[in-house]
């Protein structure tokens, strides 16, 4: 029960038939499964808590648990291919991940590993940041703009490229890694090692941590998350008001240096700090406008991303889809 | 007498026979023109001053009379396109350019005009930056490899990308304008608009204004160019060395992000500036490794560009020789 695989985007709506997916999203929380048609509709699913401080195989037998859950379908003999979406740093040359939230799972061989859990289907490995850019290509905001960037600005800050129509995963998979761009030369030191990185500045933590900073105190009942923040400055405080805008300020510097340096036409924000709606929002549509200069970048917008707590999945489903595969022979 | 073009890279060496294509380098001093084959070798050359002040048709003779020469030559029958690379921005997606230091073309309609003197043969348009990267692919430094940022450091900081093997021009012909991203958010104007933008710290006129800030003084006979700083910065002169040491953290922070967007393996930087050798080098290289932190950029390396003064016109042809050309039929 073999179809082939397309080289197509998704996006192109190229029918898929009866071909599925199953797609694996692999963060420090969570694993996730499901089966995924070529319409990105989640037949079938399945997820485990991902048991992050256990030894290497401990994580791995989740990871297989999740497989089997789905293996058990009736629609298993259709999946042609598994689309994993990790949390970084991966290598998909070497079909190995090293996530930090992971610490057992060091150039651990999660593709080979998966492959043989998947009887030995072929399998594709991106960083979570493409997989949800992937996931926005497809079926949300980014759908129908031949070069876009994705972010999702939360914890981290992570992103992902689609240059030419197609996703740019860079030869490792983690291409579009805009939270450790530096935009501040001088600027705090980030523990990636570098200074004044993107994430530095504009994730929620940081955002919460300037804010207090500041004289930035939560209500009774509120906690001291960035949500709480972005509450305070719908209200009008200050410190609140004005931590939005520097965390605003540092993504428009690095939307822009990404526009500049590969043309995009649209970047799609998502993740719990884009939650704050026109909070963030309105500040970075005015920072944009003064690090986006140039001609061929001047017209370049913004836009909230569209699809959700699914991202990861349907990204690993896409990449799955739209994977050349040169050296593997279909099984 | 015509010959098929090749999608394929000039650098896989893909043989081009009997086909030549005419190369344009079109800056603010001079317009180059030269007969260039398969191989990139320079068979004819022709060149005029650009008279950057006359009026628009003014300048579009001097072009044509370059083209002119060229077509005097017993090859031109060879000839099977033009590849045009200019001082930008340009716009190769309907044709135009409108470059800073030629006024009187603003939109200028380049293609269809160049097109026209050629006798109707398919015209390619990039920025000159992304003219010089395909250079470096196809003869020099970048050669062989797959994903390269290549930079011209001198009056302005242009530059260029190589993604999976092939030239990154972007929708426009513009993308890799490394130039002119910020990596001082609230750095000092630069006249593009933005702030602490790389070529505000890096050129060469900025490496002049910052020592000479800090109280390095031309000696007897020597100008107040950065050549002169690098000579000062040979001799230990404390101001030419920070002024130096300034611009390589300024190109770290630049190349870091850029591969960190994209995934590259090397950065080769030419131009004026580069010129200086390991008083440029030395300090990038030290400073690209506090900014190019991540797994998957570490192992990044630098390397002076090898082109030289005909990297425009080599590059110029390379894009023509390698443009796809689905609205343009064969002449």
């Amino acid at each position: 029960m073999q179809s082939s695989t397309s080289d197509s985007l998704p996006g192109d709506r190229t029918p898929m038939q009866t071909s599925l997916v199953a797609a694996l999203d692999i963060g420090g929380t969570k694993i996730a499964g499901a089966l995924v048609d070529g319409e990105g509709a989640l037949l079938l699913r399945s997820r485990r808590p991902t048991p992050a401080r256990e030894d290497a195989d401990t994580v791995m037998a989740a990871v297989a648990e999740v497989l089997a859950d789905l293996a058990a379908s009736p629609l298993w003999p259709a999946v042609t291919a598994v689309g994993i979406g990790s949390a970084g740093p991966v290598d998909r040359s070497v079909g190995t991940v090293s996530p930090v939230n992971i610490p057992a799972w060091r150039g651990f061989p999660l593709v080979s590993r998966v492959s043989e859990a998947a009887g030995g289907l072929p399998v594709e490995l991106v960083g979570d940041g493409v997989a949800v850019t992937a996931a926005e290509h497809w079926r949300g905001a980014a759908r129908g703009h031949r070069n876009a960037l994705c972010m999702v600005v939360s914890t981290g800050v992570g992103g992902g490229l689609v240059l030419d129509g197609r996703l740019h995963t860079g030869p490792t998979g983690n291409a579009g890694h805009i939270g450790h761009i530096s935009v501040d030369l001088d600027g705090d030191a980030c523990p990636c090692g570098a200074r004044g990185c993107v994430e530095r500045i504009a994730s929620g933590p940081n955002i919460a941590r300037r804010a207090a900073e500041n004289g930035w105190r939560p209500g009774p009942g509120s906690d001291a998350s960035a949500a709480a923040v972005a509450a305070a400055a719908r209200e009008g405080d200050p410190a609140a008001v004005a931590s939005f805008e520097r965390a605003a300020q540092a993504l428009a510097a690095g939307i822009a240096a990404t526009a500049t340096l590969v043309e995009i036409d649209i970047a799609v924000v998502g993740g719990g700090v884009a939650g704050a709606g026109e909070v963030l929002f309105a500040p970075l549509r005015r920072a944009l406008h003064r690090y986006a200069t140039l001609s061929f970048v001047r017209g370049l917008t913004v836009a909230p991303a569209r699809t959700g707590t699914d991202a990861g999945l349907i990204g690993a489903a896409s990449a799955a889809l739209t994977a050349p595969r040169p050296h593997r022979a279909p099984v």
